[in-house]
């Protein structure tokens, strides 16, 4: 079957979820050719919308995203990346899932989840891997 | 604290999780105005792209979204809606989620749900209704 890239632009939003909790881990972008590197692979791969490049999640930080399965909307315009995470987290500021903000009713974030490890020790501020992370 | 829908033109993509099962419903997307409405009634609204307007989930099937909690991600550019539906599925092919295909290594797909409804008793073809569903 073929997913609708043509839709928005070239690129669908793939929704990263944990094959082992059903936790929701983050949601990158994808374009065809991040699509294919993903499939063929077994590990996700990303185009990142604020670099447009490909991104491999996990390429400088050893935190890659194992693919369990693809699942794919009745539009065919959004993917649902079932996933066994490698490493403690997947979010650049270090969770384990980058929706560890709760939002209550003024509008205020209220932090759901602990830290899982030191984003400071795997993505350096200086160097080139800080912008591992999206 | 501010969502990013400066970010990819006025809309950011909304996961819709199931709070009771963890399982993932839908992704739809979302503009400020119906973010709003989504925060203020406790009811799900999108912004429908092939229809340019807003877009109340089950306004005609009356299969509605209703909000348990609402999470963002680090970058504050996508959303994750964790949701209490009512009805049997959102999904207007008559699946309890519009993710009801997994791609196999060949690129076809596998059908892993059973319908939970009849989508032409709930989105009759000639009225209206029928572009309820995304």
């Amino acid at each position: 079957m073929e997913i609708a890239f043509d839709k928005s632009g070239g690129l669908v939003p793939a929704i990263i979820q944990d094959n082992a909790s059903g936790e929701v881990l983050m949601l990158g972008f994808m374009n065809v050719e991040s699509f294919e590197l993903t499939r063929r692979t077994g590990e996700v791969v990303f185009f990142s919308r604020s670099r447009n490049q490909l991104w491999k999640k996990g390429e400088s930080s050893g935190h890659v995203l194992k693919v369990a399965d693809v699942r794919v909307d009745c539009d065919a315009d959004a993917l649902l990346i079932r996933v066994n995470p490698v490493g403690p987290g997947v979010c650049h500021e270090g969770y384990r899932s980058c929706f560890f903000r709760s939002l209550n009713h003024e509008g205020s974030a209220r932090i759901l989840a602990e830290r899982t490890f030191s984003p400071d020790a795997v993505y350096p501020s200086k160097s080139p891997s800080a912008n591992e992370a999206k």
